[in-house]
Protein backbone atom coordinates (compact mmCIF):
# COMPACT_ATOMS: atom_id res chain seq x y z
CA UNK A 1 0.00 0.00 0.00
CA UNK A 2 1.50 3.35 -0.57
CA UNK A 3 0.11 6.79 1.59
CA UNK A 4 0.56 10.22 0.93
CA UNK A 5 -0.69 13.21 3.00
CA UNK A 6 -0.94 16.82 1.51
CA UNK A 7 -2.18 20.11 2.79
CA UNK A 8 -4.23 22.82 1.01
CA UNK A 9 -6.32 25.82 2.31
CA UNK A 10 -9.66 26.09 1.44
CA UNK A 11 -10.46 29.09 -0.91
CA UNK A 12 -13.00 31.60 -0.48
CA UNK A 13 -14.33 30.92 -4.53
CA UNK A 14 -14.74 27.15 -3.22
CA UNK A 15 -17.60 27.96 -0.47
CA UNK A 16 -20.97 28.51 -1.17
CA UNK A 17 -23.90 30.28 -0.18
CA UNK A 18 -24.28 27.50 2.95
CA UNK A 19 -21.06 28.55 4.17
CA UNK A 20 -19.21 25.37 3.40
CA UNK A 21 -17.33 24.14 0.32
CA UNK A 22 -19.10 23.36 -2.57
CA UNK A 23 -19.93 19.44 -3.34
CA UNK A 24 -18.54 19.18 -6.48
CA UNK A 25 -14.73 21.17 -5.15
CA UNK A 26 -13.89 17.84 -3.64
CA UNK A 27 -13.42 16.37 -6.96
CA UNK A 28 -10.29 18.78 -7.45
CA UNK A 29 -9.16 18.19 -3.91
CA UNK A 30 -9.00 14.39 -5.03
CA UNK A 31 -7.07 15.46 -8.04
CA UNK A 32 -4.37 17.09 -5.98
CA UNK A 33 -4.20 14.36 -3.53
CA UNK A 34 -3.49 12.33 -6.68
CA UNK A 35 -0.90 14.21 -8.48
CA UNK A 36 1.19 15.09 -5.19
CA UNK A 37 0.63 11.04 -4.43
CA UNK A 38 2.25 10.29 -7.81
CA UNK A 39 4.86 13.11 -7.32
CA UNK A 40 5.79 11.70 -4.54
CA UNK A 41 6.56 8.25 -5.78
CA UNK A 42 8.83 9.84 -8.36
CA UNK A 43 6.04 10.56 -11.44
CA UNK A 44 4.87 13.25 -12.52
CA UNK A 45 1.28 13.62 -14.26
CA UNK A 46 2.36 16.12 -16.58
CA UNK A 47 5.48 14.11 -17.69
CA UNK A 48 3.04 11.39 -18.27
CA UNK A 49 0.94 13.01 -20.53
CA UNK A 50 3.37 14.22 -22.43
CA UNK A 51 4.51 10.64 -22.78
CA UNK A 52 1.45 10.23 -24.58
CA UNK A 53 -0.61 8.48 -21.38
CA UNK A 54 -3.97 10.39 -20.25
CA UNK A 55 -5.25 9.29 -17.50
CA UNK A 56 -9.17 10.07 -17.40
CA UNK A 57 -11.89 9.08 -14.59
CA UNK A 58 -14.30 6.34 -15.12
CA UNK A 59 -15.33 6.32 -11.68
CA UNK A 60 -15.97 8.71 -8.33
CA UNK A 61 -17.45 7.93 -5.33
CA UNK A 62 -17.99 10.48 -2.54
CA UNK A 63 -19.22 10.62 1.06
CA UNK A 64 -19.68 13.84 2.65
CA UNK A 65 -19.42 13.40 6.69
CA UNK A 66 -19.22 17.03 7.88
CA UNK A 67 -18.23 20.18 5.91
CA UNK A 68 -15.35 22.12 5.10
CA UNK A 69 -14.67 25.83 6.15
CA UNK A 70 -13.30 28.74 4.01
CA UNK A 71 -9.94 29.05 4.84
CA UNK A 72 -9.50 25.77 6.46
CA UNK A 73 -6.59 24.15 6.36
CA UNK A 74 -7.60 20.56 4.57
CA UNK A 75 -5.56 17.55 4.48
CA UNK A 76 -5.69 14.91 1.81
CA UNK A 77 -4.78 11.85 2.44
CA UNK A 78 -4.66 9.54 -0.65
CA UNK A 79 -4.00 5.78 -0.99
CA UNK A 80 -3.10 3.40 -3.26
CA UNK A 81 -4.20 0.32 -2.10
CA UNK A 82 -4.14 -2.11 -5.41
CA UNK A 83 -1.71 -3.03 -7.88
CA UNK A 84 -2.80 -0.19 -11.29
CA UNK A 85 -3.55 -2.85 -14.14
CA UNK A 86 -5.00 -1.26 -17.05
CA UNK A 87 -6.70 1.08 -14.33
CA UNK A 88 -5.40 2.79 -11.38
CA UNK A 89 -8.02 3.51 -7.82
CA UNK A 90 -7.50 6.05 -5.32
CA UNK A 91 -9.13 6.33 -1.96
CA UNK A 92 -8.91 9.41 -0.44
CA UNK A 93 -9.93 11.04 2.69
CA UNK A 94 -10.04 14.37 3.85
CA UNK A 95 -9.28 15.90 7.16
CA UNK A 96 -9.46 19.20 8.94
CA UNK A 97 -7.46 20.97 11.56
CA UNK A 98 -9.28 18.86 14.43
CA UNK A 99 -8.44 15.89 12.83
CA UNK A 100 -12.06 15.44 11.81
CA UNK A 101 -13.03 13.28 8.82
CA UNK A 102 -14.65 15.62 6.45
CA UNK A 103 -15.08 13.54 3.34
CA UNK A 104 -13.46 10.26 1.70
CA UNK A 105 -14.31 8.98 -1.71
CA UNK A 106 -12.57 7.03 -4.34
CA UNK A 107 -11.58 7.75 -7.99
CA UNK A 108 -10.82 5.05 -10.42
CA UNK A 109 -9.17 6.06 -13.67
CA UNK A 110 -7.93 4.22 -16.97
CA UNK A 111 -4.35 4.43 -18.54
CA UNK A 112 -5.29 5.98 -21.92
CA UNK A 113 -3.53 6.42 -24.95
CA UNK A 114 -2.69 9.77 -26.11
CA UNK A 115 -3.45 10.07 -30.11
CA UNK A 116 -5.92 7.21 -29.96
CA UNK A 117 -7.48 7.86 -26.87
CA UNK A 118 -7.75 4.30 -26.55
CA UNK A 119 -7.20 1.94 -22.93
CA UNK A 120 -3.84 0.91 -22.52
CA UNK A 121 -1.20 -0.66 -20.25
CA UNK A 122 0.39 1.07 -17.53
CA UNK A 123 3.63 2.70 -18.04
CA UNK A 124 6.44 0.44 -17.53
CA UNK A 125 8.38 2.96 -15.63
CA UNK A 126 5.22 3.78 -13.45
CA UNK A 127 4.72 0.15 -12.78
CA UNK A 128 8.68 -0.05 -11.28
CA UNK A 129 8.55 2.92 -9.04
CA UNK A 130 4.98 1.65 -7.46
CA UNK A 131 5.88 -2.12 -7.49
CA UNK A 132 7.51 -2.17 -4.22
CA UNK A 133 4.92 -0.87 -2.22
CA UNK A 134 2.81 -3.83 -2.91
CA UNK B 1 -41.42 7.97 -10.56
CA UNK B 2 -40.84 11.58 -11.82
CA UNK B 3 -38.75 12.55 -14.53
CA UNK B 4 -37.34 16.08 -15.49
CA UNK B 5 -35.10 16.71 -18.66
CA UNK B 6 -33.01 20.11 -18.72
CA UNK B 7 -30.51 21.20 -21.31
CA UNK B 8 -27.22 23.08 -20.82
CA UNK B 9 -24.14 24.29 -23.39
CA UNK B 10 -20.33 23.40 -22.52
CA UNK B 11 -18.65 26.42 -21.16
CA UNK B 12 -14.95 26.27 -22.24
CA UNK B 13 -14.24 27.47 -18.34
CA UNK B 14 -15.61 23.79 -18.43
CA UNK B 15 -12.98 22.00 -20.29
CA UNK B 16 -9.35 20.91 -19.27
CA UNK B 17 -6.50 20.16 -21.54
CA UNK B 18 -7.61 16.76 -22.19
CA UNK B 19 -10.32 18.46 -24.37
CA UNK B 20 -13.02 17.59 -22.59
CA UNK B 21 -15.58 18.96 -19.35
CA UNK B 22 -13.05 18.16 -16.18
CA UNK B 23 -14.32 15.23 -14.21
CA UNK B 24 -15.69 17.36 -11.28
CA UNK B 25 -18.27 19.65 -13.12
CA UNK B 26 -20.32 16.75 -13.55
CA UNK B 27 -21.50 18.19 -10.08
CA UNK B 28 -22.85 21.51 -11.33
CA UNK B 29 -24.41 19.67 -13.68
CA UNK B 30 -26.23 17.69 -11.71
CA UNK B 31 -26.64 20.80 -9.32
CA UNK B 32 -28.64 22.26 -12.73
CA UNK B 33 -30.86 19.22 -13.41
CA UNK B 34 -32.04 18.68 -9.54
CA UNK B 35 -32.77 22.35 -9.56
CA UNK B 36 -34.83 21.90 -12.28
CA UNK B 37 -36.10 18.54 -11.37
CA UNK B 38 -37.80 20.71 -7.92
CA UNK B 39 -39.08 23.66 -10.15
CA UNK B 40 -40.87 21.25 -12.43
CA UNK B 41 -42.62 20.23 -9.51
CA UNK B 42 -43.84 23.51 -8.72
CA UNK B 43 -41.09 23.62 -5.75
CA UNK B 44 -37.79 26.49 -5.82
CA UNK B 45 -34.68 25.56 -4.11
CA UNK B 46 -33.95 29.11 -3.05
CA UNK B 47 -37.39 29.57 -1.47
CA UNK B 48 -37.02 26.39 0.25
CA UNK B 49 -33.96 27.86 1.76
CA UNK B 50 -35.11 30.99 2.69
CA UNK B 51 -37.92 29.09 4.66
CA UNK B 52 -35.00 27.51 6.86
CA UNK B 53 -34.42 24.25 5.21
CA UNK B 54 -30.97 22.98 3.66
CA UNK B 55 -30.63 20.35 1.29
CA UNK B 56 -26.38 19.45 1.52
CA UNK B 57 -25.06 16.55 -0.33
CA UNK B 58 -24.34 13.51 1.73
CA UNK B 59 -23.17 11.41 -0.75
CA UNK B 60 -22.45 11.73 -4.72
CA UNK B 61 -21.65 8.59 -7.26
CA UNK B 62 -20.61 9.23 -10.82
CA UNK B 63 -19.45 7.22 -13.99
CA UNK B 64 -18.09 8.58 -17.07
CA UNK B 65 -18.91 6.60 -19.91
CA UNK B 66 -17.89 8.96 -23.04
CA UNK B 67 -16.64 12.89 -23.04
CA UNK B 68 -18.72 16.05 -23.46
CA UNK B 69 -16.64 18.53 -25.01
CA UNK B 70 -17.15 21.99 -25.60
CA UNK B 71 -20.19 23.44 -27.16
CA UNK B 72 -22.17 20.23 -26.95
CA UNK B 73 -25.67 20.48 -25.94
CA UNK B 74 -25.94 18.44 -23.10
CA UNK B 75 -29.71 17.12 -22.02
CA UNK B 76 -29.37 16.48 -18.17
CA UNK B 77 -31.69 13.61 -17.30
CA UNK B 78 -33.15 14.15 -13.80
CA UNK B 79 -35.15 11.17 -11.76
CA UNK B 80 -36.50 10.41 -8.38
CA UNK B 81 -37.70 7.14 -7.93
CA UNK B 82 -38.97 6.91 -4.24
CA UNK B 83 -40.39 8.89 -2.11
CA UNK B 84 -38.21 11.01 -0.14
CA UNK B 85 -38.06 10.69 3.86
CA UNK B 86 -35.38 12.14 6.01
CA UNK B 87 -33.04 12.10 2.31
CA UNK B 88 -34.06 12.37 -1.20
CA UNK B 89 -32.10 10.81 -4.53
CA UNK B 90 -31.92 11.92 -7.56
CA UNK B 91 -30.44 9.54 -10.48
CA UNK B 92 -29.10 11.74 -13.56
CA UNK B 93 -27.96 10.90 -16.66
CA UNK B 94 -26.23 13.22 -19.29
CA UNK B 95 -26.48 12.93 -23.11
CA UNK B 96 -25.09 14.68 -25.64
CA UNK B 97 -26.48 15.94 -29.05
CA UNK B 98 -26.56 12.14 -31.01
CA UNK B 99 -28.00 10.98 -27.55
CA UNK B 100 -24.94 9.35 -26.54
CA UNK B 101 -25.04 8.33 -22.73
CA UNK B 102 -22.10 10.30 -21.31
CA UNK B 103 -22.22 10.18 -17.42
CA UNK B 104 -24.49 8.62 -15.23
CA UNK B 105 -24.72 8.93 -11.44
CA UNK B 106 -26.71 9.37 -8.16
CA UNK B 107 -26.71 12.45 -5.43
CA UNK B 108 -28.05 12.07 -1.93
CA UNK B 109 -29.08 14.89 0.08
CA UNK B 110 -30.11 15.34 3.57
CA UNK B 111 -33.00 17.68 4.45
CA UNK B 112 -31.50 20.26 7.13
CA UNK B 113 -32.83 22.90 9.50
CA UNK B 114 -30.83 25.93 8.43
CA UNK B 115 -30.39 27.60 11.87
CA UNK B 116 -29.29 24.32 13.78
CA UNK B 117 -28.07 22.33 10.71
CA UNK B 118 -29.83 19.31 11.95
CA UNK B 119 -31.38 16.62 10.02
CA UNK B 120 -35.35 17.51 9.37
CA UNK B 121 -38.50 16.26 7.63
CA UNK B 122 -39.16 16.81 4.32
CA UNK B 123 -41.17 20.04 4.53
CA UNK B 124 -44.91 19.44 3.69
CA UNK B 125 -45.32 21.25 1.16
CA UNK B 126 -42.98 19.38 -0.81
CA UNK B 127 -44.21 15.89 0.30
CA UNK B 128 -47.67 16.77 -1.00
CA UNK B 129 -46.36 18.45 -4.31
CA UNK B 130 -43.99 15.10 -5.00
CA UNK B 131 -46.87 13.11 -3.37
CA UNK B 132 -48.63 12.30 -6.49
CA UNK B 133 -45.88 10.41 -8.55
CA UNK B 134 -45.31 7.52 -6.03
CA UNK C 1 -22.51 47.77 -33.46
CA UNK C 2 -23.75 44.44 -32.67
CA UNK C 3 -25.72 43.60 -29.94
CA UNK C 4 -26.64 40.18 -28.59
CA UNK C 5 -28.41 39.23 -25.38
CA UNK C 6 -28.20 35.72 -23.91
CA UNK C 7 -29.95 34.74 -20.66
CA UNK C 8 -28.21 31.99 -18.21
CA UNK C 9 -29.38 31.18 -14.39
CA UNK C 10 -26.95 31.36 -11.37
CA UNK C 11 -25.87 27.87 -10.29
CA UNK C 12 -25.35 27.40 -5.79
CA UNK C 13 -21.82 26.32 -6.99
CA UNK C 14 -21.10 30.05 -8.34
CA UNK C 15 -22.30 31.43 -5.27
CA UNK C 16 -19.60 32.16 -2.40
CA UNK C 17 -20.39 32.18 1.68
CA UNK C 18 -21.02 36.14 1.13
CA UNK C 19 -24.40 34.60 -0.35
CA UNK C 20 -23.84 36.26 -3.69
CA UNK C 21 -22.15 35.04 -6.87
CA UNK C 22 -17.66 34.66 -6.50
CA UNK C 23 -16.41 37.34 -8.33
CA UNK C 24 -14.36 35.45 -10.73
CA UNK C 25 -17.47 33.76 -11.99
CA UNK C 26 -18.57 36.75 -14.11
CA UNK C 27 -15.23 35.85 -16.50
CA UNK C 28 -17.31 32.22 -17.11
CA UNK C 29 -20.73 34.52 -17.79
CA UNK C 30 -18.68 36.74 -19.97
CA UNK C 31 -17.89 34.16 -21.95
CA UNK C 32 -20.96 32.30 -22.42
CA UNK C 33 -22.09 36.02 -23.54
CA UNK C 34 -19.30 36.09 -26.26
CA UNK C 35 -20.12 32.87 -27.63
CA UNK C 36 -23.38 33.33 -28.05
CA UNK C 37 -22.76 36.60 -30.09
CA UNK C 38 -20.51 34.80 -32.15
CA UNK C 39 -23.40 32.01 -32.66
CA UNK C 40 -25.76 34.90 -33.60
CA UNK C 41 -23.17 36.39 -36.23
CA UNK C 42 -23.39 32.84 -37.72
CA UNK C 43 -20.33 31.81 -36.40
CA UNK C 44 -19.02 29.09 -33.94
CA UNK C 45 -15.94 29.59 -31.81
CA UNK C 46 -15.46 25.56 -31.69
CA UNK C 47 -15.05 25.51 -35.60
CA UNK C 48 -13.10 28.79 -35.19
CA UNK C 49 -10.72 26.47 -33.18
CA UNK C 50 -10.51 23.73 -35.23
CA UNK C 51 -9.96 25.69 -38.23
CA UNK C 52 -6.68 26.52 -36.43
CA UNK C 53 -7.58 30.29 -34.93
CA UNK C 54 -8.04 30.44 -31.00
CA UNK C 55 -8.48 33.47 -28.82
CA UNK C 56 -6.88 33.53 -25.83
CA UNK C 57 -7.93 36.71 -23.71
CA UNK C 58 -5.11 39.82 -23.70
CA UNK C 59 -7.07 42.07 -21.21
CA UNK C 60 -10.19 41.74 -19.28
CA UNK C 61 -11.66 44.60 -16.47
CA UNK C 62 -14.90 44.26 -14.61
CA UNK C 63 -16.70 46.75 -12.52
CA UNK C 64 -18.97 44.92 -9.70
CA UNK C 65 -22.02 47.45 -8.73
CA UNK C 66 -24.28 44.89 -6.97
CA UNK C 67 -24.29 41.38 -6.58
CA UNK C 68 -26.17 38.66 -8.23
CA UNK C 69 -28.26 35.99 -5.96
CA UNK C 70 -27.67 32.09 -6.43
CA UNK C 71 -30.95 31.39 -8.94
CA UNK C 72 -30.89 34.64 -10.32
CA UNK C 73 -31.73 34.39 -14.01
CA UNK C 74 -29.42 36.67 -15.78
CA UNK C 75 -28.98 38.45 -18.57
CA UNK C 76 -25.46 38.90 -20.55
CA UNK C 77 -25.57 41.50 -22.87
CA UNK C 78 -22.85 41.61 -25.07
CA UNK C 79 -21.88 44.40 -27.98
CA UNK C 80 -19.10 44.79 -30.19
CA UNK C 81 -18.45 48.27 -30.96
CA UNK C 82 -15.48 48.48 -33.24
CA UNK C 83 -14.15 46.13 -36.67
CA UNK C 84 -12.02 43.48 -35.12
CA UNK C 85 -8.43 43.74 -35.81
CA UNK C 86 -5.81 41.49 -34.58
CA UNK C 87 -7.95 42.22 -31.42
CA UNK C 88 -11.20 41.88 -30.59
CA UNK C 89 -13.25 43.41 -27.94
CA UNK C 90 -16.40 42.44 -26.44
CA UNK C 91 -18.38 44.99 -23.59
CA UNK C 92 -20.76 43.15 -21.59
CA UNK C 93 -23.32 44.04 -19.48
CA UNK C 94 -24.84 41.90 -16.17
CA UNK C 95 -28.64 42.33 -15.56
CA UNK C 96 -31.44 40.87 -12.90
CA UNK C 97 -34.89 40.21 -13.29
CA UNK C 98 -35.00 43.69 -12.09
CA UNK C 99 -32.83 44.83 -14.94
CA UNK C 100 -30.63 46.12 -12.14
CA UNK C 101 -26.77 46.68 -13.65
CA UNK C 102 -25.01 44.55 -11.27
CA UNK C 103 -21.42 44.33 -13.66
CA UNK C 104 -20.50 45.50 -16.30
CA UNK C 105 -16.81 44.67 -18.23
CA UNK C 106 -14.89 44.79 -21.08
CA UNK C 107 -12.69 41.69 -22.42
CA UNK C 108 -10.56 41.95 -25.40
CA UNK C 109 -9.09 39.07 -27.19
CA UNK C 110 -6.64 38.52 -29.67
CA UNK C 111 -6.73 36.23 -33.25
CA UNK C 112 -3.49 33.36 -32.15
CA UNK C 113 -3.03 31.08 -34.92
CA UNK C 114 -3.07 27.76 -33.47
CA UNK C 115 0.02 25.72 -34.48
CA UNK C 116 2.74 28.10 -33.81
CA UNK C 117 0.78 30.51 -31.15
CA UNK C 118 1.04 33.30 -32.55
CA UNK C 119 -0.97 36.41 -33.42
CA UNK C 120 -2.53 36.10 -36.43
CA UNK C 121 -4.89 38.31 -38.71
CA UNK C 122 -8.46 37.86 -38.17
CA UNK C 123 -10.15 35.10 -40.67
CA UNK C 124 -11.97 35.76 -43.61
CA UNK C 125 -14.91 34.64 -43.28
CA UNK C 126 -15.56 36.15 -39.60
CA UNK C 127 -14.63 39.99 -41.03
CA UNK C 128 -17.51 39.21 -43.74
CA UNK C 129 -20.18 38.15 -41.24
CA UNK C 130 -19.09 41.00 -39.24
CA UNK C 131 -19.00 44.11 -41.28
CA UNK C 132 -22.02 44.44 -41.84
CA UNK C 133 -22.28 45.63 -38.78
CA UNK C 134 -19.84 48.72 -38.92
CA UNK D 1 4.35 49.65 0.85
CA UNK D 2 3.69 45.95 1.91
CA UNK D 3 4.76 43.28 -0.26
CA UNK D 4 3.91 39.53 -0.12
CA UNK D 5 4.70 36.49 -2.41
CA UNK D 6 2.78 33.35 -2.18
CA UNK D 7 3.33 29.88 -4.48
CA UNK D 8 0.09 27.79 -5.77
CA UNK D 9 0.48 25.12 -8.17
CA UNK D 10 -1.75 24.87 -11.11
CA UNK D 11 -4.46 22.15 -11.16
CA UNK D 12 -6.17 20.43 -13.83
CA UNK D 13 -9.61 21.42 -13.15
CA UNK D 14 -7.83 25.14 -13.91
CA UNK D 15 -6.87 24.50 -17.48
CA UNK D 16 -8.89 24.47 -20.53
CA UNK D 17 -8.87 22.76 -23.85
CA UNK D 18 -6.12 26.06 -25.29
CA UNK D 19 -3.98 23.76 -22.35
CA UNK D 20 -3.36 26.48 -20.33
CA UNK D 21 -5.16 28.15 -17.69
CA UNK D 22 -8.44 29.60 -17.88
CA UNK D 23 -8.41 32.94 -18.09
CA UNK D 24 -11.14 33.60 -15.46
CA UNK D 25 -9.49 31.40 -12.80
CA UNK D 26 -6.58 34.30 -12.23
CA UNK D 27 -8.94 35.90 -9.88
CA UNK D 28 -8.93 32.57 -7.81
CA UNK D 29 -4.92 33.02 -7.49
CA UNK D 30 -5.58 37.00 -6.70
CA UNK D 31 -7.40 36.04 -3.77
CA UNK D 32 -4.97 33.00 -2.28
CA UNK D 33 -2.58 36.37 -2.94
CA UNK D 34 -4.47 39.04 -1.01
CA UNK D 35 -5.41 36.33 2.03
CA UNK D 36 -1.98 35.28 2.15
CA UNK D 37 -0.85 38.76 2.52
CA UNK D 38 -3.28 39.90 4.99
CA UNK D 39 -2.43 36.47 7.34
CA UNK D 40 1.26 37.70 6.45
CA UNK D 41 -0.02 41.49 8.36
CA UNK D 42 -1.22 39.70 11.15
CA UNK D 43 -5.29 39.43 9.62
CA UNK D 44 -7.15 36.51 9.01
CA UNK D 45 -9.84 37.46 6.61
CA UNK D 46 -11.80 34.82 7.94
CA UNK D 47 -11.71 36.61 11.30
CA UNK D 48 -12.52 40.29 9.96
CA UNK D 49 -15.81 38.51 8.33
CA UNK D 50 -16.94 36.18 11.53
CA UNK D 51 -16.18 40.30 13.64
CA UNK D 52 -18.44 41.73 11.46
CA UNK D 53 -16.80 43.15 8.12
CA UNK D 54 -17.00 41.70 4.70
CA UNK D 55 -14.68 42.72 1.70
CA UNK D 56 -16.81 42.69 -1.61
CA UNK D 57 -14.90 43.04 -4.87
CA UNK D 58 -15.64 46.33 -6.58
CA UNK D 59 -13.24 46.69 -9.54
CA UNK D 60 -11.17 43.52 -11.48
CA UNK D 61 -8.51 44.77 -14.21
CA UNK D 62 -6.23 42.09 -15.13
CA UNK D 63 -3.57 41.51 -17.89
CA UNK D 64 -2.81 38.43 -19.74
CA UNK D 65 0.64 38.23 -21.04
CA UNK D 66 1.67 34.59 -21.03
CA UNK D 67 0.30 31.40 -20.22
CA UNK D 68 0.29 29.43 -17.45
CA UNK D 69 0.25 26.02 -17.94
CA UNK D 70 -0.66 22.70 -16.00
CA UNK D 71 1.24 21.67 -12.84
CA UNK D 72 3.21 25.20 -13.26
CA UNK D 73 4.52 26.42 -9.81
CA UNK D 74 3.18 29.85 -9.72
CA UNK D 75 4.49 33.13 -7.53
CA UNK D 76 1.56 35.70 -6.74
CA UNK D 77 3.33 39.14 -5.56
CA UNK D 78 0.91 41.04 -3.68
CA UNK D 79 1.45 44.90 -2.90
CA UNK D 80 -0.73 47.43 -0.76
CA UNK D 81 0.57 50.79 -2.29
CA UNK D 82 -2.00 53.10 -0.25
CA UNK D 83 -2.93 53.39 2.45
CA UNK D 84 -6.59 51.68 2.53
CA UNK D 85 -9.31 54.12 3.23
CA UNK D 86 -13.20 52.66 2.60
CA UNK D 87 -11.20 50.68 -0.28
CA UNK D 88 -8.08 48.70 -0.42
CA UNK D 89 -5.99 48.20 -3.19
CA UNK D 90 -4.14 44.86 -3.91
CA UNK D 91 -2.00 44.91 -7.22
CA UNK D 92 -0.83 41.34 -8.37
CA UNK D 93 1.79 39.61 -10.69
CA UNK D 94 1.94 36.31 -11.31
CA UNK D 95 5.34 34.44 -12.10
CA UNK D 96 6.02 31.12 -13.14
CA UNK D 97 9.20 29.01 -12.01
CA UNK D 98 11.14 30.79 -15.30
CA UNK D 99 10.18 34.27 -13.57
CA UNK D 100 8.22 34.85 -16.21
CA UNK D 101 5.71 37.52 -15.37
CA UNK D 102 2.60 35.64 -16.88
CA UNK D 103 -0.58 38.10 -15.64
CA UNK D 104 -0.35 41.44 -13.49
CA UNK D 105 -3.67 42.52 -11.86
CA UNK D 106 -5.40 44.87 -9.55
CA UNK D 107 -8.46 44.38 -7.24
CA UNK D 108 -10.53 47.19 -5.23
CA UNK D 109 -12.44 45.85 -2.51
CA UNK D 110 -14.91 47.94 -0.12
CA UNK D 111 -15.15 47.65 3.44
CA UNK D 112 -19.17 46.30 4.07
CA UNK D 113 -20.51 46.21 7.31
CA UNK D 114 -22.16 42.32 6.97
CA UNK D 115 -25.01 42.97 8.99
CA UNK D 116 -26.61 46.22 6.65
CA UNK D 117 -24.47 45.57 4.18
CA UNK D 118 -23.44 49.38 3.58
CA UNK D 119 -20.00 50.45 3.07
CA UNK D 120 -17.95 51.51 6.58
CA UNK D 121 -14.85 52.38 7.72
CA UNK D 122 -11.27 50.03 7.69
CA UNK D 123 -11.43 48.25 11.12
CA UNK D 124 -9.10 50.50 13.40
CA UNK D 125 -7.07 46.62 13.95
CA UNK D 126 -6.45 46.65 10.81
CA UNK D 127 -4.95 50.18 9.93
CA UNK D 128 -2.76 49.61 13.33
CA UNK D 129 -1.44 46.47 11.49
CA UNK D 130 -0.92 48.18 7.91
CA UNK D 131 0.24 51.70 9.20
CA UNK D 132 3.72 51.14 9.92
CA UNK D 133 4.22 50.11 6.19
CA UNK D 134 3.28 53.81 4.72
Amino acid sequence: MFVKRTSLRVRYAETDQMGVVYYGNYAQYFEVGRVEALRALGMSYREMEEGGVMLPVHKLELQYLKPALYDDLLTIETRITEMPSTRIRFHHEVFNESNDLLTKGLVELVFVNRSNRRPCRVPASFLEKIGSYF
